[in-house]
């Protein structure tokens, strides 16, 4: 944990945070923090700041939080062609952890009809691990996640709410054009588009093709779907990083 | 599987091989090959090309092997600071999907002892993980890896046998410079250097910077090793293809 996440719910007027169970139980065994020490704490959604220690019990530790600013939401949203459940296990905080604001998730030809009945797409599972990521890369920004089973309906009705005005690129593997040359400006959003492990289907392609979506490719080497989406968002923010 | 990887002694001078275990099961089981089909095979560390289905039998699968041009080695080799057995896990096939030459696992402050006891360092163990990536990807070069429990040694002594003539990288969260801008012509080997979850020490950083390894960043987000590897290695290879 590189930082404490806490509900706003959580915290009194005064900054001070209760904590049991498993942030406590990682500040006392792993951190082995003593009354006095500071350690970086966040609010979910909201500002991030420092803690100081107040008390530590058994079972229970009391902080004193001073918050600062608020991260800004991560530029890039992801729209994932479903992955099968194992991957999509893999992915949740590591998507978190690079800084994705919204994930949208959707059906297509070559995702297999029963990956969508898996409990990894239950709030309730996926939101630990989505803070788990947070933890890691010390952001408070939960990403969004929204499921889409009609990928035509999202494409042609439900993106330009999702994600308006965003720039739209979609990973093609047979495509030479570099993600940073489909990147062109200062304050960009980008809707990055990746397909199932056997690609998008040509109806699919096309349709993102008439919305908008431009092909950028990183290499013929076809990847699992975690992989991929790792490789393509850290080169979607190191392009729009040479523009800010 | 994308590729059909066999061992040279499998295959006799007419391109001739018979296959059984989990190779012939993932033809027979999943790509339900007929006699005449064709699926991609490579040779480990030898060339690619396409097999044709001779019978399939109830266990074994008969191919007829034609092979042409050999993969060069992929140009990025990875300095990595062993990571935790569980992390370590994830990153063999995901390494090898995403093409790295040589593998060098090394000891830092920062590096708990007892990760080197893990049986993840076993070629036993290792070697099928790297082998499933390469069949992920379409690769036949299989990644070198070699194990430095000393890292002033390794870094002293050994690396420019190891890697010579590389553009040296060093992952660094605190620096601004691009990977892209460090890799600056063609034809380049380059190898990265990343560190442990809690960095590289003064001392570690020191050294590294004393023999050639120049400093780039993705960014201030503190990332898991696999997620840091997998986005610097696909960064790298991505500053190369504008070279190519």
């Amino acid at each position: 944990l590189n930082l404490i996440l806490l509900d706003a719910s959580e915290v009194d007027s005064d900054g001070r945070a209760s904590l049991d169970g498993r942030r406590a139980r990682h500040l006392v065994t792993v951190l082995r923090v003593k009354p006095g020490d500071t350690v970086r704490a966040g609010i979910l959604d909201g500002p991030i700041g420092v803690a100081r220690v107040d008390q530590v019990n058994t079972a229970t530790v009391c902080l004193r939080c001073a918050f600062e600013g608020t991260p800004s939401r991560p530029a890039v949203d992801l729209l994932l062609a479903l992955p099968r459940p194992k991957v999509l296990r893999r992915l949740w905080a590591q998507l978190a952890a690079l800084g994705v604001g919204h994930v949208i998730l959707t059906n297509a030809e070559r995702v297999e009809r029963n990956y969508f009945d898996t409990h990894l797409l239950d709030p309730g599972v996926y939101g630990p691990l989505l803070i788990e990521g947070l933890e890691q890369a010390r952001d408070t920004r939960v990403p969004r996640v929204s499921i889409h089973r009609r990928f035509r309906v999202l494409v042609e009705d439900d993106l330009d709410r999702l994600a308006s005005g965003s720039r739209r690129i979609v990973a093609d593997p047979s495509e030479s054009t570099s993600i940073a040359s489909r990147v062109r400006g200062p304050g960009e959003r980008v809707l990055l588009a990746v397909g199932p492990e056997g690609g998008w289907n040509p109806f699919e392609l096309e349709l993102l093709a008439s919305h908008g979506f431009e092909r950028a490719g990183i290499g013929p080497r076809p990847l699992r779907s975690d992989t991929a989406c790792i490789a393509l968002v850290a080169l979607v923010h190191d392009a729009l990083r040479r523009w800010a």
